[in-house]
């Protein structure tokens, strides 16, 4: 039934052009559903935006579309599909996922964050880049391809998760219980963003993750400062002694052993970071909008942020947090703390230093305790591979730019599960820009990354499909 | 009209016996009354309270009842009333306060904080202790004393203000704008606590309070801590540093002067504050239920708490303290700290010791500002005084107990006001124990006290209107 034949640009291309409406119609229904993830009361959405992605994959022609949970521990619903009828051609496992971050502050936002809006060629809503969006574009990808050739030219696999933004804590069972689902040659995700605006980019590396909380027990119940200060233990004095015994005003992790399996990038990749449009006061002043920049002495900030392990805190709950004064000494506080991880480390090594070295630094008076909210490893590609020469091409194609080969200091924990238990690569092609505002207000993605997005990823597994000696 | 008769005591006693239930009627509608002054979404409560005390001072014979506001800035009502119709004897200011500290963590409360409930012969509830029902007491031992006296020994006025816990700060304003309602020989305030059950206990000295908001800024929006860990500033690190910087692991305060106006207490004093029924291992299980105590080495714990400056961390809103995970590097994050102040320490300068040490402590990439809530001198009265030595005689008379004089480690900014602006004695007479969980959960009022309380204070009264010699 299939065929290799040259894909036939123009109708793609017009198809694309005549459904923009549609496709945007689409998205901003998908974007209206605040599935959050990180937080219990919002489990109702995250099963509508689940319901939402399984009807849109049989809606565009994917068959065997499928709920699946994790048997082992209950999970939030994977939403899987196929369309298997490209006999001896590869096969891709796409992935992304319908989850999103919390909108906090919500009054920082301009509009809404779940009432999309369009604002100078951008749409504005939380998930807008991160992911559904760029999830969204992989399904017209293929409903595009679909109505222009009436097939797909490779095997494609949609893996489509409700928990990348809680650390994807259930994809390594998935993996491990469902194999047959996730048995491919390749994995396309797009969850990573642009280096530039109009640069086309691949992303070669990510960061691990491991977040913890931890908390310092000073007393019973809270205490009048009055009565008791001077004389009771204060847990967030303690957690600002753990915290700056942690880290030093020089950005460096004092955890034993916290750099030891650190694997420096290579040369060239070091000699290509340096010739990317990038300048430290610009990221300074328009990206963050600070006052200076900070971190380990001797690295590029494109090293820091790519290639060094780093450790931030996120959140202090607990004592009084209100408007105004209240006098007590708290009977607990937390911190929310969490480490990036480049390869090679080990995210187990990593915790159990972590934990003896934060008993270490607990002082009198206190019991602290640290508990493990996600773990991930960090993961690297070869550019060298043919799924990701393939993907540059494409993107070369309708960026008419030169694709650039970035890492991320981000991480995508599917991405580190896929190429490790798989042992598949993983290619990381994004549509997100560095000012979309991912995990904080105001959120967005390009429109015209997004119908661009689109073409690429067709043209792409078009291109997999007609060289199939090279990718199998 | 005034005479100096004994007081008729089988009346006094059998008065107070006999409307138990309906003193403990009008507390409990007192303390129904949410008059949280520290948020600003109480202000209708703090309007109704202040109308419950107008009304019950008018109800029991008070004269002049009149709900007056600082005209400067606008402040909560002051409430005032006097009966002046005892000449040639002194004049008592009896100060209380209406407002409460908010209820947080509302989830801790056995009973709800603003549902009055009477358990093992006390009454939980908000203010229950701090300040409605020993600001209740009072106005009951007025009324005890007319009901069967048909006079007062004495003058009286009242000031019932709804500022106390956000520092009174408009106390210094009433004094100033209103003299002759504040014209008194004496105060009596009944905002203390006993020093242990069943012992009667006069407060001869208060520390000093300076509550400050550190706020730093890293950002102009949260960032992921993906993307920029380990270049972009974290406030919450820069905070540790802060807090870390303030107060070392033995709890000496970093501030330049500090320590260098500090009063120490009297051998005397020192020496009976030895003599106290106070067991260091007590006080750390059963009222902190920590691990250990901790606090500068060298001084007892009573003398820590009593006559030593302090400094403390409340709370440290900003970035993500909710359940579960975000990935947030911060644009802002605070810290409420406060500091205790002893005789003869000066709030302005230690204010401004404090600001330029924040400075001096805040890392580069951020912007740090503090804030003043409010500030107040500590205070100390001799036990010489005749107000205060008659304060001790109607104690022993009710509790059949040697009266104990102790300090409080916490702070009555009105205290300091009065004994500063209108150089008269200040006697601290309280009702509260130990246990009371003042500005915590499960506060309450043990109801032996609040009747024995109101059956000393009439007897205190006529005690003062008998020897007119010794206190005028």
């Amino acid at each position: 039934m299939n065929t290799t034949k040259e894909i036939n640009s123009e109708a793609l291309v017009s198809y694309i052009a005549s459904h923009r409406e549609e496709f945007l119609s689409g998205l901003k229904e998908f974007l209206r559903i605040a599935s959050i993830s990180t937080l219990p009361q919002f489990s109702g959405e995250i099963g509508q935006a689940a319901e939402f992605v399984a009807n849109e994959l049989r809606r565009i022609g994917m068959r065997n579309v499928q709920k699946l949970q994790t048997v082992s521990v209950s999970s939030n619903p994977f939403v899987y599909a196929e369309w298997l009828d490209a006999p001896g051609k590869p096969t891709v496992l796409i992935y992304g996922h319908y989850d999103v971050q919390p909108a906090d502050p919500p009054d920082q936002w301009t509009t809404p964050p779940f009432e999309p809006d369009v604002r100078n060629d951008s749409i504005f809503a939380r998930g807008a880049a991160d992911d559904k969006g760029q999830t969204y574009l992989l399904l017209k990808a293929i409903q595009s391809l679909l109505a222009t050739e009436g097939q797909l030219p490779i095997n494609i696999k949609f893996l489509i998760e409700g928990e990348e933004e809680i650390g994807s804590i259930h994809i390594a069972d998935f993996v491990r219980e469902y194999p047959r689902h996730v048995d491919a040659d390749a994995v396309l995700i797009c969850d990573t963003e642009m280096f530039a605006e109009e640069l086309p980019t691949i992303t070669t590396g990510l960061r691990g993750l491991v977040y913890t909380e931890v908390e310092c027990r000073a007393a019973r119940q809270d205490l009048h400062s009055g009565g008791y200060g001077g004389a009771a233990a204060n847990p967030f004095q303690a957690l600002a002694e753990i915290i700056t015994g942690l880290k030093d005003r020089n950005g460096t992790v004092n955890i034993p052993g916290f750099y030891s399996r650190v694997a420096p990038p290579s040369t060239e990749e070091l000699d290509a970071w340096q010739r990317l449009p990038f300048d430290e006061t610009e990221f300074l002043e328009k990206q963050i909008g600070g006052t200076a920049l900070v971190g380990e002495s001797g690295y590029s900030v494109l090293h820091r942020i790519w290639a060094r392990p780093t450790l931030e805190v996120h959140g202090m709950p607990g004592g009084f947090a209100g408007e105004g004064a209240k006098t007590i000494i708290p009977a607990v506080a937390k911190a929310k703390i969490s480490m990036r991880l480049v390869p090679d480390m080990d995210p187990e090594e990593i915790i159990a230093s972590i934990r003896s070295r934060v008993k270490e630094l607990t002082p009198p008076g206190i019991t602290s305790q640290l508990s493990v909210l996600s773990a991930s490893r960090a993961m690297v590609v070869t550019t060298e591979n043919p799924f990701v020469k393939l993907a540059a091409e494409a993107l070369e194609q309708v960026f008419s730019q030169q694709t650039v080969y970035v890492r991320c200091g981000g991480s995508i924990p599917v991405a580190a599960v896929m190429s490790e238990q798989l042992n598949i690569p993983v290619v990381m092609i994004g549509f997100g820009l560095p000012d979309d505002n991912t995990h904080a207000p105001n959120e967005k993605l390009s429109l015209s990354n997004f119908y661009r997005g689109i073409e690429t990823i067709a043209r792409y597994l078009h291109r997999l499909g007609r060289e199939k000696a090279a990718v199998k």
